[in-house]
């Protein structure tokens, strides 16, 4: 249940109250709210005179429930926005790991020469195996943060567990949680006490349920900067990497009020399915796109079959021009 | 391997060599082709000089594979006509199931208003349960018939099993293989006796290599026609009813040469998400799509949820006008 | 609902009440039953004074349902019978498919020698690909009445579709309803009105609520004899050939009366896990197991890798024979 | 690749081989080994003259594998052993949560009235919702150290994510990666430090080959002490909350030379499952079961549906004891 707590309740009674009732205390354009879990169904007593507003619900999905908030929550990137009533669809593009500063430069200028304005690359990868390369680490993230300085751009990059998220906070414009650490508490626990936005991409294995539950852990802790990412989950069919669930991001956009960025490069695996795939999610009427591009896929220290060179990103940011226009939205 | 003979090889010794080498016999354009297991790699020694070329495969998917035949086959509806180079993305429309005539007229009036050419409508219904309604069998096709003659409209029914394909072959004009009778060789191997158009439907547990198999059971046996449809896949979701496999998708444009037309009503299970998933397949560049629309969604025999009513399904066909025309498509 | 009729009520009303309520009518021990779908929640006020006991369901598993029949039933083959209170588990082998008369007639001998009772061996094969070996048909299904003319076997084979389910009927023990068939009404429909045993296997991608579904097809048409077949669904795991699913089968130890076979050759695909997956499944306290063997797997014509040699099926009864003695099981 | 020095190597060359080449340095029974990722085919000319023997590997499952060392491993867990050729199969059981002291002080006296050595027990739980309960932390840590103390008993708790490994390092017996924190390189790399056994469960997304994977990581690491856990996978079957993959199971036997616990409360998710799938477990010839147990389960904090009461939990070593015995293993 989430209680809106009357302008008179003094921010110290807030608190008493968070705390003999065991529920999450925020405070959102003003207004302080008690969020308790989704058993409770009716105001405590005690709290009947003090409360403006409450609203019960069936599961846990509370504040990202449109139930909730109605409109799309509008999160700020630099000097760029997505959602609300913007109708912005970011185009994120870079390679799948940083490899050199050279490597990372020629994307940093690719996408200033694209008008682009957010630029990812993995730093710290969540490989499978312990033979497989592991990322620059935080070279890797000075090298992003390098290219921020010096260009002007956005950088986002994957918290891969909680022993460098402090790194990553303070590196970055945007932290990006895992797939595969999407359940990892103290990585969603320490977005939750910054302000940054924050990118969960949903785990292969997980439901649509669970993926809006860890963007609640940051909700509820205090920071409103949330964006869901869908990248493809695990099902029988191995054509494909993934299978990307648009399904499911019908059903996000129907019940949730948060931002959702797409990420077909992993979903599908090969460069060829990029193009179409972006092409239907940006038709959808999304708000951003993560796609992976390297100057020479051939030759990538990660993911060679699904980056796109640089070509084929030019072209796809015109392709993709064409479709957003005739979903009345605009690629930035 | 598919075997194509020499235009001097006479009609009689063509069947002699088909039986001997255990190969499919059927002929394209005029020409001749045998086709064996993708096991066979060298030309058997008899047929050498016969040969004037060949196919070597990796996998069972032969006739349909873009190896075999690059340009997409071009498939005719009556009198419209999908892929090849017309750029035709179809709306096929129509209820669930036929329930009454009046049902049916109603839905063949709206599509003749919109422009349409193509109706659907189930008669032979698969449910899962004996306790369901089971469909209006003959009754059904018969209507359906009925409005073919009157309005002039082309229709499409599924075959649920064998017991009833001649009747499906005689009654419509696109015979429809549904997800759970997919692999019924009753059916395919009905269908590939005849020349008219089959859609096959995925089966919701199968592979896409296997689903294009069912296809070259079709194609194997001389019909050229076979449209492939992909309508959601079995996964642990349950958010939605299932996932439409749209990575599947452009594997199968990467992969085959066969029109591909997309069933997002069934695929999504619910009415709000139909709009946002056809735009994506239509983004696509995709050859068609089955949508299921109803006057009244909530008396529907079945599939309540999914259906639009004529409003969103007109609404629906402006939507995807935009999407199609900017990807150098035109819904017909 | 299911709907005991009073032992006054005649035949003739009872099948007047059935047409009118859209009901099946089926009698069962002497006593006569309506079923309805689950969706009918009261009697009808007709039937009111007619009734002397009736089953409400929350879905349409109802004439499978231990609550409508809490013991499991029994059901005999030839003159063995699974089920009930027999405790008896049966161990039934033999090829994948059958490919001539040696090769079969070395399983029956196999089978004789073991004191086993019932052999396998397919004759219509579900194969994916039109360019693999499809079974002998017909001339299958004659060499398998032959041996159960010469060595007193019981034997089963499995309908592909419903073009030759009379064949199968005529020639076989029991009828196996395979797991790409499953929902194939014709076949359901032609298995209701025979006393044979039916054994339905589950689809890959089926639920079990779906496939106690199909098994209630069987029984509301008359058709007592149904066994339950896991074989394996269909996951992101391609390690193994499917997943076997023993959760499923504690549910539907749960919530059906039905006996359970299940089939350990499919689900692993590999000789190598037949043997300690078949000792699972015994653990379980269940019906019967289906298990491939071939007198040279190597060269057979279909599932090389899953059959087991002559050796290993021998070393596999004396397993299991151990097993089932400690939950209280006798294999035969 | 895994190349074995020459016992002549001295332990700096060793060191300065592995930083050259890019590969692990791990000592093992005495000797000393280099290990590469497995895109390393050939022995590097400069260590061909200092190397003894080598394995080539087309998959990173090195360390874990058959094909490195036949024979399983023995793990010492406390003052019993399992794997090797003990033969032994351990039961561990407890509460899904540490929930106050005398709930698990109740827990720890049933486990030594019943002759077990190993106490289960989570503290940091792992929710997917922010409003769930989160478990007692560092307090149930201490609780559980206590119990340790009091009664001798071996105890193992679940690491949620990096941030308190070391926690649960100094306070456990065995280290649990839980399901959702199995790809944490955080926690692998933690536990690869140190001798402790570590108990790896599989993700419900995860398959196979990962999951072996993030054994390699403590493996290769320096710490030879682990054991997997099978604890249900996640498939499109909601009757069931997990599907327990038993051919997984067999696919580990065949291929690791881990040991394997098995997890089947967690896979079925109901308590009435768990005695027929432990049975199950079992017959495969396993090293381990985890069992829920709760002194109340209907007041359980959480999963409350899948906990045996004591009495069911009694039953169950008594009915494993048997099956155990039928396969020549013996449940301690």
């Amino acid at each position: 249940m989430i209680i809106e707590l009357k302008s008179t309740v003094s921010a110290n009674d807030c608190a008493t109250f968070a705390e003999k009732h065991k529920a999450f205390h925020i405070t959102y354009e003003g207004k302080n709210y008690l969020i308790t879990g989704s058993g409770v169904k009716e105001i405590p007593t005690e709290l009947e005179t003090n409360t403006s507003e409450h609203w019960v619900f069936a599961n846990d999905i509370q504040l990202a429930s449109k139930r909730f908030r109605s409109e799309k929550r509008e999160v700020k990137i630099g000097n760029v926005s997505i959602g609300g009533n913007t109708k912005n669809t970011i185009l994120i593009g870079g390679p799948c790991s940083v490899e050199s500063e050279e490597q990372i430069r020629s994307s940093a200028e690719l996408l200033v020469g694209m008008g682009l304005s957010t630029l990812r690359g993995g730093c710290y990868k969540p490989r499978t195996s312990p033979y497989s390369f592991q990322g620059l680490g935080l070279e890797g993230l000075q090298l992003l943060a390098k290219m921020r300085t010096e260009y002007g751009l956005n950088v986002i990059t994957e918290a891969r567990d909680a022993t460098h998220i402090d790194e990553i906070i303070e590196h970055t414009d945007i932290i990006q949680v895992g797939a595969k650490a999407m359940y990892d508490q103290g990585i969603l626990r320490a977005c939750a006490k910054i302000k940054k936005p924050v990118l969960i991409k949903r785990g292969f294995g997980t439901t649509l349920q669970e993926f809006v539950q860890a963007a609640e852990f940051v909700l509820a802790g205090g920071n409103e900067n949330v964006i869901l990412c869908e990248r493809g989950i695990r099902t029988f069919e191995t054509g494909t990497r993934f299978t990307l669930d648009l399904c499911g991001v019908a059903w996000l956009q129907e019940h949730t009020n948060l931002p959702i960025v797409l990420d077909p490069s992993h979903a599908m695996g090969y460069a060829y399915g990029v193009n179409p795939l972006a092409r239907a999610c940006v038709a959808m009427g999304i708000d951003g796109l993560l796609i992976e591009a390297h100057p020479n896929p051939k030759v990538a220290k990660s993911d060679a079959s699904q980056q796109l060179n640089y070509e084929e990103f030019k072209q796809l940011q015109k392709d993709l021009q064409a479709v957003a226009a005739s979903v009345g939205y605009k690629m930035i």
